[in-house]
């Protein structure tokens, strides 16, 4: 199983609030369609540990492997309708694939 | 509940081999002890999407409450000692409290 990992920060005409809402009632719905996506979990940001952050939310999409990943991501018209609305709501993104080490719970 | 999140680079005279045996090995020993922890996961990078990636991985705490989190994470010896291993061997940070919103799974 693979993480992949989003962090995004939204577009310079929205709200923190307004972008918050998007994510949740409108860009959810559609990229919860991508094929082989086992879990997928959005954490929004409620403050910086110190000074303003970074991002508004990161999103969490696990997949059974790398190329489902890539399949479902890239290739599926689902996994490019999902990217498509979200670069139109962000300014920047950094996104990486990460494995999970469960350590507590 | 509320999540933390730790995104981590590592030092200089650390090799991402190192970095990742050191968090993995030693730190979350130490960091799994601290008061009011509920879950504990640490995601270590494997690729970015694209280009080089600016973090070598990101920890996942959960508390009850903000509240739970400053004292566990600020205030208690075990707080204090896992910040203190962290920070000898990182080169910078980003961290941030969050709210989950699970989707999927």
């Amino acid at each position: 199983m693979i993480k992949f990992v989003s962090l995004l920060r939204r577009a310079d005409h929205l709200t923190l609030q307004e972008f918050q809402r998007w994510w949740i009632e409108e860009h959810t719905p559609l990229a919860k369609r991508m094929p082989g996506l086992r879990r997928y979990v959005v954490s929004l940001t409620q403050a910086a540990l110190a000074g303003e952050p970074e991002w508004d939310g990161m999103a969490e999409l696990w997949f059974d492997d790398e190329a489902s990943f890539r399949e479902g991501y890239f290739q599926s018209p689902e996994g490019q309708a999902a990217f498509a609305d979200a670069q139109a709501h962000i300014s920047r993104s950094h996104r990486f694939i990460t494995r999970e080490h469960p350590v507590v719970g």
